[in-house]
């Protein structure tokens, strides 16, 4: 299929052309840009959900129970799993995704692992990429599920416009270390497997935490101010599947001290779940609504999109040049042929560095 | 202080040009290249050791143990501590390295800690560069230790050329999520906390996930071919602590059907510590040094340092692109100038990068 028949399937929403056009970008075969390219005007109306946390934490269940939800509210759902991949064998983690294969049978549910195939850096550009391709073909929600809480997985959770973040009880150990790298990047907290001791053990420490670090380094909001009443298992009994969200919240509550402005800030939720009975999934749909509200009523979606935008092009931009540098000049050969005295400590890595960009800027005109 | 009084102040060994020197390379303040191009020869005599492993696993405390088992020896240790960083506050958890403060006295241990800032890549590359520093001032022996399981720790970890991965009984519910990813990193494995239940168990699961990855992907070695003697908690009577391999254990182990040779594979130990009371440390060291003897013998570690320093000089090359393409040419101008016409999906990120790129290389002469 030519980049020009991929295009005009995506125009006909064929599912054939949509599984290559994300093969396209995944692989970053020829043409993959001009793909992207066509495709971005159409792109921006999907909501992207970011769902992260430690390995066991039940994430893919709890994915597949926000698939099934949104899927009764006849919203089409995208599912982006990205795997640990062993930097030795190249081989991906899919098992927990044949488990969700009885959703994926519905053609309004499409489901794709990604693989981090050791690569540095850009992994977190291409799963913004193929979700582009998700968003422009009309999903309406898409789920971008990553294992694991370091930066790479961070930085793909940021693509997303919420973020949640998956623990269990027996996170409570590791709590202490996450609290500064993996909190605040959470919209939403779920403690998954709430049916096991320590749930709520956790979900104080995880209140006092964001309290205290609200309290005292940002704003004066003591931990009490955040409503108890949104944080219970499935707790509200009007929780709706759909696009609005749930009117029984104010989808913005400024803090005190900000005068009650719409740039309120959000106070991220703790909510209980037991995702394999299916418990909490109701309410944490309605958390994941009323902070789209909040985002959009504050203005700080349309702060979000351009910011990601802009740090698209530079990554796009950082790319080519790359590729620029390692392929259309003698820089390779220079590194191949300089590396003995390298080694031998004659010549360091920086001096052979500086000659290497002095070609390449030589040969750039 | 400035960069020639550094580096005569390294020469002599001194303290505070050691401090001045990382702070110069961690921050690329300028001249910090040129340090590390001075150093580059001295550099590559130490033996670098990560170690990683999920929070809570008790990793502070093996690694306390380690610089004690290394004085011991009269060896001197630095250690790398590589925080998570939230991304919005800047600022990194330190409580751990408190308790470390009591061998910090000693002058014979150094002992820092590096946040990740938010930073995309780049991390394992200073790290590297800070490990550079330690290394030509003399330290014997650098642990670079790395919170959390992601990518970028995987990367922090592969600039050792022994990697330890610190699990907890407990961590046996993530293994099945774990293995691909970071399983195959280490060349030893711990599991810390032993005295708890499930340290069989997990032992157990991690020679099965070994054993059959060998067993069926590479070699056709059967699990039980992993001689079982060296698992224990500090097993050995004879285990000591220095630069010498113990010989009651063969240095080098071919696999079976490679004929014996000196490149024969190494097969990573599981080990039983309960770091807290020292337990099983001696068995560590061993294994560390044991590994340390089988790079050596098979010339893995010199194909390892040659590969390192391509991968700097790379890693030199693109920030130094990077640097001239956004801070020396009129690239971040034009970006800003287009970002209304992206956001409002007239222009594509795609083809304004293609334009900047395009002006970067007219430029570029």
């Amino acid at each position: 299929m030519s980049v020009d028949a991929v295009l005009a399937g995506l125009e006909r929403a064929e599912p054939a052309a949509l599984a290559r056009a994300i093969s396209l970008v995944e692989n970053r075969r020829d043409g993959f840009e001009h793909v992207l390219s066509r495709l971005h005007p159409r792109a921006g109306r999907a909501r992207r959900i970011g769902i992260t946390g430690p390995p066991g934490a039940g994430k893919s269940t709890l994915v597949d129970g926000l698939v099934r939800a949104f899927r009764a509210a006849d919203l089409k759902v995208a599912v982006i799993a990205v795997d640990p991949t062993s930097p030795f064998t190249g081989g991906a983690l899919l098992g927990d995704r044949i488990r969700m294969e009885s959703v994926s049978l519905d053609p309004g549910v499409f489901i794709r692992s990604m693989a981090t195939r050791g690569s540095l850096g850009g992994l977190a550009t291409t799963t913004e990429e193929v979700a582009d391709v998700l968003d422009a073909y009309g999903f309406d929600r898409i789920l971008v599920e990553t294992v694991g809480v370091g930066q790479t997985e961070l930085d793909i959770a940021r693509t997303a416009q919420t973020t949640v973040l998956v623990l269990v009880p027996e996170s409570g150990d590791g709590i202490q270390a996450l609290k500064a790298g993996v909190m605040e990047i959470a919209d939403v907290y779920v403690i998954n497997k709430a049916d096991r001791p320590g749930a709520d053990r956790l979900r104080q420490e995880i209140e006092v935490t964001l309290g205290l670090r609200r309290g005292h380094a940002f704003r004066h909001v003591p931990p009490h101010h955040v409503p108890r009443a949104d944080r219970r298992t499935g707790g509200s009994a009007d929780g709706k599947v759909g696009d609005e969200p749930s009117r029984s919240h104010p989808p913005i509550r400024p803090s005190a001290g900000e005068g009650g402005g719409v740039g309120g800030d959000w106070e991220p939720p703790v909510l209980l779940t037991v995702a394999s009975r299916g418990e909490g999934i109701e309410g944490l749909v309605e958390q994941l609504n009323r902070h789209q509200a909040y985002l959009e009523a504050s203005g700080r979606l349309g702060a979000w999109r351009r910011q990601r935008l802009a740090e698209r092009t530079r990554a796009v931009v950082e790319r080519a040049v790359r590729q620029w540098v390692w392929d259309g000049t003698p820089a390779e050969r220079l590194l191949s042929e300089r590396l003995d005295a390298v080694a031998a400590g004659e010549r360091s890595p920086y001096d052979v560095a500086a000659e290497i960009v002095d070609r390449v800027r030589e040969g750039g005109a």
